[in-house]
């Protein structure tokens, strides 16, 4: 692949049978070096045969229909909580897949309902007596004898899922109509190894044109509860959780490594299950631990057997992720070629960009030629405007894909979509020169970083490095900050508590973020109640370091304090149930080195209210009404600022900016590579001696950079960005 | 007392010696039949000998200064809670009483410390062993040793109370310099009842003029922490806590009769305290009633002397009347003549009007005449509206004084600063003569209650019927219903969780209000998470019964849902650990019976936020983005109402009005008495014939009654009330 061009490589087309014109012409003036199939188109030899490397999508646990109709007891299952019913009697029967998609489930009768499940009586929080209830499998309902009356009861039900998602979700989406439904099989069953490598030697002797195997991804998808079509399309979408890996099979094999047996309420947790926003349970970091082992040692072995065909391993970071991890040790021993994720913003770039142990790093770009976006966009439906779309997408990522490179970007759904959006071919031909241009940099030499370690502190820490529970969840703190962050000069890394309380806080680092709400994974929940905990962060900040705490950091129903940072911050939140105290007044200071680039329009977002000074050693620089939204504390030789929330958006981000800035001790670093305007950044490329700058705004711009040989004056068109030779460091 | 004249009788005039022309010329104009001193002011003999009725305030535990100074050790206590302190080494000490006024408080170190107080370990929740802290005395101060360098330590101790608080407040208010400062003594201690006794004697021969003993009030004062002025004024303030009852003498003496010994940590709660937004623990209940014992047996021994001499005793509900307790039912054993109280608003006019057991029931109306309000508005300074504020007030007043009578209004503090605002002076003739109208009409015979009859659910139940924690607490959702609740036509009570455990729930009510946030007293907090409670509500509504939620109602982070009755509300809060669930949508309905008489204007205040559907069969009636803020549910025969704010305003006032119809299902009641302008109300007096319209609003209104022989319109001029001959029934 020829990597130096800026006008042709490192872009992945999706070709598509029936018009392969469209595709070869696409190819050449988009700059393609890559054609691939997607998920309902295929490739002619017209195509095959062309001079374009081929990726093939393939994946292997919904590749054989045939096979897993032969075997429905190795179909992949989860566990169920059923909705809850009210019992009106001392009888009560509850239908299990009520207010669930009958297409995606069936419920799993194979396994013995008393052994493997459980009946809650949620209103008394106790689990009913196994001799108490009844399973009648032909209604497929529970039926709960001396039941309470009032009392709410649920059963917690295993399922085998008949429609895999992905494909469930592409056939929904696009009408595929009678199409039969892929199955997913589960290979921790041996039987269903053993038929995934039949089957992948087979596919690899019938693709001798592929030379790189896109595998979507390996064995578990994402959890994806799909409800009653009549009433209410999706019910749970998390990215991160691992319940689609939860099985009868797979509890008693872990139950054999680790010698205890997970119960279905493990995994169910009063219908919490084990979603990324809950504090991850001892029980459910092993679970993925045994899950993760599964997925790296089979999947290895696929990818063993797809170099030995003499082509390339590379895996989308989605779909059927579960257990992959890029992010933990063990990710090294699948030996990808390359990772590819099909991502919106700056978080998910960086995501791809710092992902370990791989050659190539690609950006599936969006819109995804379906008609209707991923996130629900009209894209390619009439009223759809795919350019604009796009260009929006593209200023978020591109400020991310300054700090760190990638490799490759590409599309992937019907190109025949495009035909009539001739604006949006013109368009993605620019942005191809743009991105190979950026690549470019970043291969000739990294840009510079700012001397300032900043580390995100969450109860997953590196786990999900760069990553929340999915797309963009605007709105949550945590990833709001993220995806600021992603597009800043600092060297960035994630960190848990476990890390914490493990091998103590790393010196290096500079400021400590902490941003979520009260009991959630992103704050860190009851991490906090922990002392040893407080006296590590007391003693980072102590000693000199930053913390930055966004929404509500600390938090916990704990001892004489919510934050239990606030002795440290400076602020508190006020819960109810200490009213009748007066709290400090405060007038807000309108002259800090945090606001100095913003006025009165600042809006944070979505803010906590109810904050209140501890003592009058903090000082509010904003505020709602009685309620500081911005203060700034210190603490020994530390400093502290506290955000009652923080959007992505051009005057947040320079707020955050400079709050690390001053965080960390560092005000002088505004002197270096400065942007006056603040919807401008720039990096600095030293060894290539370019500067970019970028206008993130869709409005025309004009900004001052500073740089060691003086300010530089720079004008942008809107979304544009701008290289400028530079000879001496900024 | 003549108290059938329409100009003359039932008003209390504060006389002041040296102004006696003003004294009695404005006791003829505002037609009073008594005349009372107040804190800061005497009467003289002109005014004690005159024709008028004479009230005498009279305080016992500050009567006798001297004694006071004496007895040193039988001062009043309290448990103090010391600013936290941070470990910065394996030493720390703590300045007990930083951050306090060292003029309300000293430390009593004559019980030894290493007996009553507690130091803790704020960051680990534990106790500090006595043998690793030491007092030093002369320092005020406890070093701790072996502590752990950054965790939080705060020492629990006892102090004596050397300047009573009320007192207090008069004296720094008035800026009464050098006068000498008042010392609360305890008639805990048998020595201080004696004296109170001796006292008392005196008194009573000394006072020959005094008709009225106005006792302010008994013994202990409600909960007020004062601060180091240089920093912060006052620290707490709760109006219902008996934080200041607490002394080493009565725990010795409460161990005697309850069999426990309460810790210092039982009153101080890591610093929450027994506040009245606490939910009351046994402990706290018991204490509660130890001293209530204590204050009825002994202020009994009190009110019979005040008899012997041939007075009348009546008590003001405030200052010192914790342990009083009108609504409990002791309190008909100290035989009061008559209750007062000093207020604001309609809950409070309630709180009077509906206090058992004495004859005489009267409002002290506001502003006070002290330069400066209670509510710190400045009154009688320059710039003071007093005018203004009163008819506000008095506007409020009047909605519950439509639905229970008083027999008496009055007002305190100096006379003569009424001199230069002849407009007040004007008005308050006016307000008297209204007031008498009103008075009248009760006194002919009750107005018509509508046949619904509505029960505010909270964890403090009839003990705090018409009060929350003193004057109005704006923007609490149980203070603003309450408030709303004041003035409607209908049968209030108040129930507690309790109450509900013990004899169930009365099958009488119509309607069911909770109203608070997660946790507190008011909501009820950890109540919810008793089956008993769930069970009890969940068949009052199923078999017909109404609910009204506002806010957090039934709220606990307690099983599978955070609402515990969502399933029957409909909705549920997200609290942000199942951000990942999608949630059923919703269309605004906007013909609806409870939103009838409102528009998009309607502005619920301060309302929940993340609200959503627990399933499609609520209604949402209006929304705030993609969180409703009114959703109506039915479940079997009975309506529950979910309201995610209230604030006491003409709109919200309807709303609920509506909710409560809606919600009996007795929607007819519509058609009962109703003002078509919902800036009007009316009452119907049937045993006078007289319909009295009010006028809720600053500005004219006209509004249609309907009544059972039609529809009569009406106009109002601003805040005015209309006195209508009405012969038939509404």
């Amino acid at each position: 692949m020829d990597n130096t061009s800026l006008t042709t490589g490192g872009f992945t087309l999706p070709g598509e049978a029936g018009y392969e014109t469209l595709t070869l012409e696409l190819a050449k003036k988009w700059g393609a070096d890559v054609i691939r199939d997607s998920d309902g188109t295929q490739l002619s030899s017209e195509i095959t045969e062309s001079d374009y490397d081929i990726y093939s999508t393939l994946c292997l646990v919904r590749a054989d229909n045939e096979w897993a109709k032969a075997n429905p007891t190795k179909l992949q299952q989860c566990c169920v909580m059923s909705e809850p019913v009210t019992a009106d009697g001392e009888t009560v029967t509850v239908d299990l897949l009520k207010g669930y998609f009958k297409e995606q489930l069936v419920i799993n009768s194979d396994d013995d309902p008393k052994e493997w499940w459980q009946v809650f009586d949620r209103t008394s929080g106790e689990e009913v007596s196994t001799d108490c209830w009844s399973f009648d499998k032909e209604k497929g309902s529970v039926t709960i004898e001396s039941a309470i009356k009032w009392h709410r009861y649920t059963v917690n039900f295993f399922c085998y899922r008949i429609w895999e998602e992905i494909s469930m979700y592409n056939h929904v989406t696009n009408d595929w109509g009678d199409k039969e439904h892929l199955m997913p099989i589960d290979p921790i069953h041996p039987e269903a190894r053993d038929q995934i490598r039949e089957y992948l030697a087979k596919w690899l002797a019938d693709h001798p044109n592929t030379k790189v195997v896109r595998l979507t991804s390996m064995f578990y998808n994402f959890w994806w509860f799909w409800g009653d079509p009549a009433k209410q399309r999706f019910i749970v979408n998390d990215w991160g959780s691992y319940e689609f890996s939860v099985s009868t099979e797979a509890i008693r094999q872990f139950e054999k490594q680790f010698g205890y047996r997970p119960k279905s309420e493990d995994f169910i947790n009063a219908g919490l299950y084990n979603n990324s926003y809950k504090v991850p349970s001892k029980l459910y970091r092993d679970w993925m631990d045994f899950i993760n082992q599964l997925v790296v040692s089979f999947g290895k072995e696929c990818v063993d057997r797809i170099h030995e065909a003499g082509k390339l391993a590379f895996v989308f970071y989605n779909d059927h992720w579960i257990g992959i991890e890029p992010y933990n040790e063990r990710f090294k021993d699948f030996g990808f070629d390359g990772i590819i994720d099909g991502i919106f913003n700056g978080f998910e770039t960086r995501k791809v960009a710092e992902c370990p142990a791989v050659n190539v790093r690609e950006l599936r770009m969006h819109p995804y030629l379906f008609p209707t976006g991923v996130n629900g966009e009209p894209s390619f439906l009439p009223g759809g405007k795919p350019t604009e779309e796009c260009k929006r997408y593209w200023t978020d990522i591109r400020r991310a894909l300054l700090r760190k490179g990638c490799d490759r970007i590409g599309f992937g759904g019907y190109l025949h979509l495009v035909e009539n959006h001739p604006d949006f071919v013109d368009y993605i031909e620019e942005l191809g020169n743009e991105f190979r241009q950026l690549r470019g940099l970043h291969q000739a030499g990294a840009p510079e970083e700012l001397p300032l370690k900043v580390a995100i502190l969450s109860a997953w820490g590196n786990t999900r490095a760069w990553a929340c529970c999915g797309h963009f969840n605007h709105g949550n703190y945590y990833n709001e900050a993220m995806e600021s962050v992603s597009g800043l000069a600092a060297e960035t890394v994630f960190i848990s508590f476990d890390d914490i309380l493990e091998k103590g806080i790393d010196p290096s680092i500079d400021v400590i973020i902490n941003a979520g709400i009260v009991d959630d994974s992103w704050s860190g929940g009851e991490y906090w109640k922990n002392p040893s905990i407080v006296e590590a962060l007391s003693a980072f900040i102590g000693e000199g370091g930053g913390f930055i705490g966004i929404g509500e950091p600390s938090s916990q129903r704990h001892g004489s304090q919510y934050f239990q940072l606030a002795h440290i911050m400076g602020v508190d939140r006020e819960i109810g149930l200490t009213s009748a105290f007066n709290r400090p007044g405060f007038e807000v200071v309108s002259d800090h080195f945090i606001t100095a680039d913003t006025d009165a329009s600042l809006d944070l977002g979505k803010t906590v209210d109810s904050i209140y000074l501890t003592d009058t050693s903090a000082k509010v620089l904003a505020a709602k009404g009685n309620s500081p939204t911005i203060a700034v504390n210190e603490f020994a030789k530390g400093r502290c600022v506290y955000l009652a929330g923080h959007t992505y958006e051009a005057k947040n981000l320079r707020v955050l900016l400079r709050a690390l800035f001053w965080a960390a001790g560092k005000e002088s670093l505004v002197e270096k590579g400065f942007s006056s305007n603040l919807y401008c950044e720039c990096a600095y490329y030293p060894k290539s001696g370019k500067l970019v700058v970028i206008n993130n705004s869709s409005e025309p711009q004009t900004t001052s950079i500073s740089t060691a040989s003086g300010a530089i004056e720079i004008s942008l068109e809107p979304n544009a960005s701008k290289i400028i030779d530079q000879p001496s460091p900024v």
